[in-house]
């Protein structure tokens, strides 16, 4: 009877698709709103983050990439803080009722919501230009949760997996027109992934529960995200440009190059923490433990600021440092 | 230090102007997730809602209306469940960092969110086309949600407010061009509210609770919400038209115009809520205590499908019956 058949169906398609088994929801998708239940003893830990096409992904970004990155991003909020992620909300603005483009998106949304243990609760589907609202919910012991006000002078200064791959891969999907088209076409298979594929370190922020003494995820950019992590503990950094761990398709640029992507670039996910030197052992158990890079990058000091020491002991300073989303990239 | 100064300042002026006291909020807008403490013994209530403009609002609505009606439509959705609203998350995608449209906007958002004691604990800014999604969470004693799944034959069907007059704001502000200036101006001054403020009917819902048989609120009009409600509870619904509670606004018109109006049109973010007749004298009750319209618009029956019965007698069939997100009207 009601006209927006279209609209409902593509709910339940969601609904169907998406179905991933997670504790504590009383009501779901279908209602008004859903009900869920917190663990007794838990606080709720939430975050939300828009990706539109064109700004945070490129246009030509595969469906099934866009689902799994909308929740990627949001989970990697929650690993920053520790939290382990139980429920999302999905808000989807769709140019038209496309059955086969959600698929893919959901199949994308899927591959990671089920590892993770997140059930799709609720959301909204309407028409607009392409763009991905989704609010992640997750829940935390009280008092327990990694902030980004923590660090103090002489804390170390770590950070997961490698930096400024994405950034790289953006560049060169723009600049793509220059290459040939085999090139071209290598270069997307091999490496999108950077881009595409963020993993969202959740294990690893559960793990510094404790031990790490501030952390942040880097969506904007190295020097950024530990600008916002400096301004909230009220100090200062030093880091070492060559320390700074590289993914193989930033390997042969020249230095000034390669660093510049490592501090600026954004889109990487990774997490970035500071631990005081009395659990620097740690760093071992958790490389070896969860099978993950982690790279002492720097030292965190009294004073404001970030200091990047590049190897022949003089400062470098990258032209561009982090990333705004009010300045249009594609 | 980041080049991202300008979102930067957005989320901390954002932050300064959509200060309210809430309970619960453990760590707010500046980290990488909000935490919040659920008081022991509820469960979580989460609904969330998109609107892009000329979607969801023409593109001449001002920021402050925005701000109002993006936390508003997201109440309406906790209040058909009966849940008490605590706190907001809002991704606000802008096509220019704006200092001023963002003033209006958060003492819009400011104006219904401090009379209702929601906080904004959380969010994103970015740039994209003019989109609002905002996620609402609150709080209910477990197991005393309502539902759209619970009513029964002979039911009475009531529902909050008027009907149909956000749908004709809509259809005369788009061809406004046929008025004179100075009626048209008189004209959106007079009525622009039903289509922008709506108000959220949380204290109605809070009240049904444990009265009420199911509930839903009326955001794609009376015709296509009821028919949820309908499917959800697995029974049929008889409506006399002339119990359908006419705004001002549509005073004058053709009847079948009018319950046009009524019967299919969306935005009116009333509550459609089901009550068995042994709980009829609670309606006057409601009435009186919280200053509300509430009219009986017809009884829940056996089968399946909504009858709208004239007062000649005879069944009036509007000829649109809802609102399909993508099918756009503006």
């Amino acid at each position: 009877m009601p006209e927006n058949m279209k609209e409902f169906e593509l709910i339940l398609q969601i609904q169907r698709e998406t179905l991933v088994r997670a504790q504590g929801v009383k009501l779901g998708i279908g209602d008004d709103a859903a009900v869920l239940e917190i663990p007794a003893g838990q606080d709720l830990v939430v975050a939300t983050d828009t990706l539109n096409a064109g700004i945070h992904f490129p246009v030509d970004t595969s469906p099934r990439d866009i689902g799994y990155k909308c929740l990627a991003v949001n989970l990697s909020d929650l690993a920053a803080l520790g939290a382990t992620p139980r429920w999302a909300l999905l808000s989807l603005s769709l140019p038209q009722a496309d059955s086969e483009w959600l698929r893919s998106f959901t199949a994308g949304f899927r591959s990671l919501a089920e590892p993770c243990g997140v059930a799709l609760v609720g959301g909204d589907t309407t028409s607009g230009p392409l763009s991905i609202s989704l609010t992640a919910l997750g829940v935390i012991e009280p008092g327990r949760q990694l902030l980004r006000s923590g660090a103090h002078a002489g804390d170390l200064i770590v950070v997961s997996g490698t930096l400024g791959g994405a950034a790289r891969i953006l560049d060169l999907l723009q600049d793509g027109a220059g290459l040939s088209e085999r090139r071209r076409a290598d270069r997307q298979r091999l490496d999108r992934h950077l881009l595409d594929r963020p993993r969202p370190r959740l294990q690893l922020g559960q793990s510094l529960v404790g031990f790490a003494s501030a952390c942040i995820d880097i969506s904007d950019g190295l020097l950024a995200d530990l600008g916002h992590l400096l301004k909230a503990s009220g100090c200062a950094a030093r880091l070492a440009t060559d320390s700074l761990p590289a993914p193989a398709i930033l390997k042969g640029l020249e230095d000034a190059q390669r660093w510049s992507y490592q501090l600026a670039g954004g889109d990487d996910y990774e997490l970035l923490f500071t631990l005081p030197r009395s659990h620097a052992a740690m760093i071992k158990i958790w490389r070896k433990a969860l099978d993950i890079d982690l790279s002492v990058i720097g030292e965190i000091e009294a004073g404001e600021g970030i200091c990047c020491m590049g190897p022949d002991g003089q400062e470098f300073r990258p032209q561009r440092t982090g990333f705004d989303h009010f300045r249009k990239r594609s």
